[in-house]
């Protein structure tokens, strides 16, 4: 993978953007081309990257395509044309912040490099890209220092979906904190929720942690509360696709219901993120727009139909963990506790 | 299906037993014709029938057939092989309590037939088992009236795993509780858990609700308790598979963490079983053995591998939701309410 031993979903090669396939995963590691901005939006929609910082990461290299189309239009269609492909970009994924983070930062770099000549812009966008996602690398690597403090020796950790080098631009958030912890001679087992409905705990954080020959045991997410009970559980952690102000965190569907138990059994349930991934713009969790997806996730595993036809499909993509329940939110700027108030930042 | 309208999942023709293979479901309807106990062992195990008085009713079919080859066998050996049998079929399943119930009253039938000549207690013994199917069907009907009370009108109601017309000699136990307010006109709205790992509420409640011409929809585990936290349930009611004298119920996997976020929610978590469900002998749900079973059911699902090949997978096929957080045990002897001693009964 990307000639290093180390997951890396999204990577420049030239001004081409490589994207493993996460949808092939675990059977298969296979990459796409990507050239242009319509490809790029095509595979954030339809989740060949998913997770927060991987997606912000996507669309910070979308972009920089983006700053190579624009200036091949007319001069006087040049910013909106940027503008649109900003737009197509964002109305991907509506619930990570940290998609909107991204572009934002590209669109600064386009208003204040007026200056450059057209090859300059295009380079200097492909950079900053690549520097959003050293940085995520970066970030997690601190954060997973950091948060590794809240991982006891021995101990039982449950995740739910994938918050790792997959869902990032390497090493992982959730993840990356008990990568760290292993790096750092502590002996963990994961409980890994399987995270119904696409299954990324089973297809993605498995295979992550059986590459890193971390120790590891595949559950149905409803299987976590009794484990609880048993006291086979000490702590979970999850990763975050948006954090408000207030320290509500909307993370993939079935997060809340693993807080809530793990309030219920005296444990800490720990959110891992950069701070790329909060949203200073929003007081609560309730500002946050909730992605439903389309029925067919439930419905169909594989080729496989699980339901009778014409069955009524709810199939919310995430949900909202309120703070109250949140122990410690890490970035890479250290272990945040509550109350959270990171609007005052 | 059984020359009637209503769902019966087991029931005889002849000295042969006639099961539904709910394997197949929802995508055929096909019967199985069973002449031997280890046939019928064979069916309770691979989960050709499930749901605790189901495996009692099929059981004791199966006891009757016991009584049939045992009587072919030399005097000696007779009672010797009749005990085989029932042991052969109690290990089959080892959480339900129906099942050794049900084996129970076919053996003291036996220990109180001696007089009889085979023929006349072989058709004692079929007669029984009959018997034991018409009480649960008529227990399910009397506590489906019960257990109405308990739906208000206009309601929204989570459901996990089937403890319907599927899972008992007929109407079912949760779904017979719905299935009767839906008969006193009251509007009811059905949330469907899916139940991994085995999907039953995907594949047959799903199914029975739509045959039903019930209000439903189908969610995967994990989101019900974000549809909880936004107000949009009211209350959920399961089945059970043992109830110990305290009301500590063991069902399926994934019930406590429903009756978890229905504490946390303030909303009521009701159980509806025939009172042979319930097991007198012991005090709490500690002692309730948890079945295991095999991990290509979290694995795979249909022919489609969900996760990495080697991962090491947890598969308990139950868990035991504590009595405090159970708001009414509903039988066909009406709706208990905590604190539960059934062992005073």
């Amino acid at each position: 993978m990307n000639r290093t031993d180390e997951i890396r979903p999204v990577y420049a090669e030239g001004r081409e953007v490589v994207m493993l396939d996460q949808r092939l995963l675990p059977e298969r590691e296979a990459f796409m081309l990507l050239s242009t901005v319509d490809e790029v939006c095509e595979a954030i929609r339809t989740m060949v990257v998913r997770g927060a910082p991987a997606i912000g990461i996507a669309a910070a290299f979308g972009a920089a395509l983006a700053v190579g189309e624009a200036q091949k239009c007319a001069p006087c269609d040049c910013f909106s044309s940027f503008e649109k492909s900003l737009e197509k970009l964002k109305a991907t994924r509506p619930t990570a912040v940290n998609l909107e983070w991204a572009l934002n930062r590209v669109r600064e770099y386009w208003l204040s490099s007026r200056n450059l000549d057209a090859s300059a812009r295009e380079k200097g966008a492909w950079e900053l890209a690549q520097r959003i996602l050293d940085d995520d690398v970066a970030a997690n690597r601190a954060l997973g220092m950091h948060g590794a403090e809240l991982i006891p020796d021995g101990s039982n950790v449950l995740t739910h979906c994938n918050a790792g080098a997959l869902a990032t631009g390497g090493y992982g958030s959730a993840l990356g904190v008990i990568r760290a912890a292993v790096e750092q001679g502590k002996k963990v087992h994961v409980w890994v929720d399987e995270t119904r409905p696409r299954l990324q705990g089973a297809k993605l954080t498995a295979w992550e942690l059986q590459r890193d020959g971390i120790n590891h045991t595949l559950i149905s997410d409803n299987m976590a509360a009794s484990l609880m009970k048993a006291g086979r559980i000490d702590l979970a952690v999850t990763g975050a696709d948006r954090i408000a102000s207030n320290g509500d965190t909307a993370n993939k569907i079935g997060t809340y219901s693993v807080a809530v138990n793990c309030e219920k059994h005296g444990l800490p349930f720990y959110v891992a993120a950069p701070e790329s991934t909060i949203d200073r713009s929003i007081a609560t969790g309730q500002e946050i727009p909730i992605e439903e997806r389309e029925a067919s996730e439930v419905t169909h595993v594989g080729e496989t139909r699980i339901c009778p036809e014409g069955v009524r499909i709810y199939n919310p993509a995430f949900d909202v963990t309120d703070a109250e329940l949140i122990g410690a939110i890490v970035t890479e700027k250290g272990i945040h506790r509550p109350p959270f108030a990171f609007g005052a930042d």
